[in-house]
């Protein structure tokens, strides 16, 4: 069997290594546009900021280790188009490629801020790994820089900014950072950390266009001209579907390939994971598109497993999620109030401020822990965290508790472990369920 | 209505507070033989140790915080009776005090060793905070000292002994540390960390005698003698039950007073929480005796709040547990394989080594899952985690995934929050479940 995957991200990757592992027999190609693959995207920001000391830390695997797996990946190659009826995909300076199944993994792309000037040098879009190192250098000179818009990848290079010592100036659309996924009251702590770093933050404005000459010298906005020779592209992430649109493969309302619990795709043998495609959320099923490289990882799996004739399912996403802001971590699973305010579900909230540790312990953090419930089946649908210390952790849980349906009532009266130099007597998560509670 | 509290710490403040904040119009009183309430007694450790820089510092509120709420907390007194019949008291130097309300949260003792010579000078049992402030000058010219079973408290003192440069060892009967609650490959690695910190350990090895003049000199053992001017008693904890007892109240086999789901004793209109009592293991519905400082202010506030004529109910344990031992965090839910394969429980068990943050992030540490679950019901039955950090919030997690009965299936494909700073892109949970389904 021929197994061919497009695209050689953590999506990628993990669908070749299942597949191999669920049908070792299986020949298995993983196409890539880069140069590398099995490193790691996520760190970039922190190796710009100098929290990590080089980009080679970054790599997971050796190109060798994929060949000793019998994985044959090709570096720096375009697939032009893919044809489901005569299974079959062009690559460019390779000619027309038969395969069995086939597994499409393109990843996601910045969406285009729509302005005049995209052109120009110096925008940076925080991607590739080679780029990066190119635009690390680039940053050794860089005096002014302008964030656009305050995307998870985008928080993290506002931080990096300012340890280098560059201006930053972030122009955001919304009201609060990240005001699509995080409530103002939980990200508070952040924007102050930020303006205490010296970031200039403008919210509720937006970037009208990129003027320069060649380069970037100044971004225009709603509310005048910000100097800059340095442009960081933080908008949302969209799904990279050229291929698969051409091919008429089925995409939804997101623009993200459907898949179904398998990860199949609309036309027979093709599988999807990861960014490219659309996953419905587990509570108001509403699909979604560009969650975390852990969800593409195991999405690839799955579409691996399956593709190699074994057998995976795939669940509908409740997406816990953190991140380092600034001094914070940051962190929640599916909606928080203004998201589910948006989509009009009923709900009630309990919030708690806790320590990580015994109050007296020292390196105790503080943690705020607001839940949201749906009132009649006292479920949980959303939680919003900010603290110091233990976020991605009990993300982790509440996004268990979401997905497994557990109710306010049981979380309220959770054991905790109590040990002075690991966790305080009260469990803020408890505490915010017996909140909860008691508006009910 | 007159509720009346005999003892005061985590269970019995726990229960004051919650009988007045059920019933504002109660006359509350708190019966204490120490001079102090309301401090940390699992923080003494660290004091010790110099992780903390003063006993003060762990102190939680002061005295006037309970007037001020309306407790009346009588200090330095003993109770010396409990008469049900009549619901009366007898208090020295107070004569006999009336209740409508009783809540008995007495506490526990350090088992006797049961050996010659417990009288003598230079025996430390950790417990309260006037006598830790008196023995910390005696640490100061302590040269060798005995750590007699590796309870809880013992493991921290045995660490904390260390940083004092005292000369320690530690006699054990069990195989390895913490025997009857970890597994060996869980705690090999804080076994290798007080070697490494110079610690004698005698494992499978019993303490016979304390032998000296009017102090201790030195203790003689199944395998010779030590030379030691103090001994740090580490033996399990009993209840302390002799009111309760003298007053006919049901106590169950593990010497602690039966509750029911409402913490109400045998006696009539007499509840009971915290270490004093005896409560059913969820899993097994063995009782249990000698929780954590978590659990006897849960049950206080449970046995409070139904004292004061309101209504909460306690479930059964699960007990996740979780402390600094050595370099390491160790942790766990309910059952090992040890403890299991005592209890004739049927299990499987999956491992997986992890790590807490990206590779490549600073701080990142390395972390041991492994679960155990019943083969049939798919459910686990318990949990044993070492680890650099997120133990705490891991075992909590894994607490409320065996009290729901969360399948392993579930947990397998649970997602995670992937951030380099602040988590991994596989969790360690998930792989161990992965690893276990793979051999079911």
């Amino acid at each position: 069997m021929k197994i061919v995957v497009i695209g050689g991200g953590a999506a990628g990757l993990g669908a070749a290594g299942a597949a191999k592992g669920a049908n070792p027999s299986a020949e298995v190609t993983v196409y890539t546009e880069f140069a590398d693959v099995a490193y790691s995207p996520c760190g970039i920001p922190f190796v710009h900021g100098k929290e990590i000391d080089s980009f080679e830390r970054l790599f997971l695997a050796t190109k060798e280790q994929y060949v000793k797996s019998g994985i044959d990946v090709r570096y720096e190659t375009t697939v032009d188009s893919v044809d489901v009826a005569t299974k079959t995909i062009q690559v460019e300076g390779e000619g027309s490629v038969g395969y069995d199944r086939l597994i499409l993994t393109t990843g996601w792309l910045y969406q285009d801020p729509a302005v005049p000037g995209t052109e120009l040098d110096g925008l940076y879009r925080v991607k590739d790994i080679r780029q990066a190192m190119e635009w690390d250098s680039v940053l050794d000179t860089t005096k002014k820089a302008v964030i656009v818009e305050s995307g998870f990848i985008a928080m993290e290079m506002t931080t990096a900014l300012r340890h280098r010592d560059i201006d930053v100036t972030l122009v955001d659309p919304g009201p609060w950072p990240m005001s699509d996924v995080a409530d103002p009251e939980i990200v508070e702590p952040v924007r102050q950390s930020w303006a205490e770093l010296g970031v200039n933050m403008q919210w509720g404005n937006k970037v009208t266009a990129f003027r320069g000459e060649k380069s970037l010298t100044h971004v225009e906005t709603d509310s005048g001209d910000v100097t800059a020779d340095l442009a960081i592209i933080g908008t949302h992430k969209v799904p990279n579907n050229r291929l698969a649109e051409a091919a008429g493969i089925k995409l939804g309302t997101t623009g993200g390939i459907i898949v179904d619990s398998h990860m199949r795709t609309s036309a027979a043998d093709v599988f999807a994971a990861g960014d490219c495609t659309e996953i419905p959320h587990g509570v108001t099923n509403v699909p979604l598109q560009g969650l975390s490289g852990s969800h593409a990882y195991a999405q690839g799996k799955t579409a691996g497993v399956n593709a190699g004739s074994g057998e995976r399912q795939y669940n509908p996403v409740y997406v816990p999620w953190g991140m380092l802001a600034g001094e914070w971590m940051l962190g929640g699973v599916s909606f928080g109030e203004t998201t589910a305010t948006a989509l009009g579900l009923d709900f009630v909230t309990g919030l708690a401020n806790g320590i990580t540790r015994a109050r007296y312990y020292p390196g105790t953090k503080t943690i705020t822990v607001k839940l949201l419930a749906d009132p009649s089946s006292r479920q949980l649908i959303g939680a919003q965290m900010v603290g110091g210390e233990g976020i991605k952790e009990r993300a982790d849980f509440l996004g268990m508790m979401t997905r497994t349906g557990i109710t306010v009532d049981e979380i309220a009266t959770m054991e905790n472990v109590y040990s002075p130099a690991i966790g305080a007597l009260n469990e803020p998560i408890a505490v915010a369920a017996q909140n909860l509670l008691a508006k009910l």
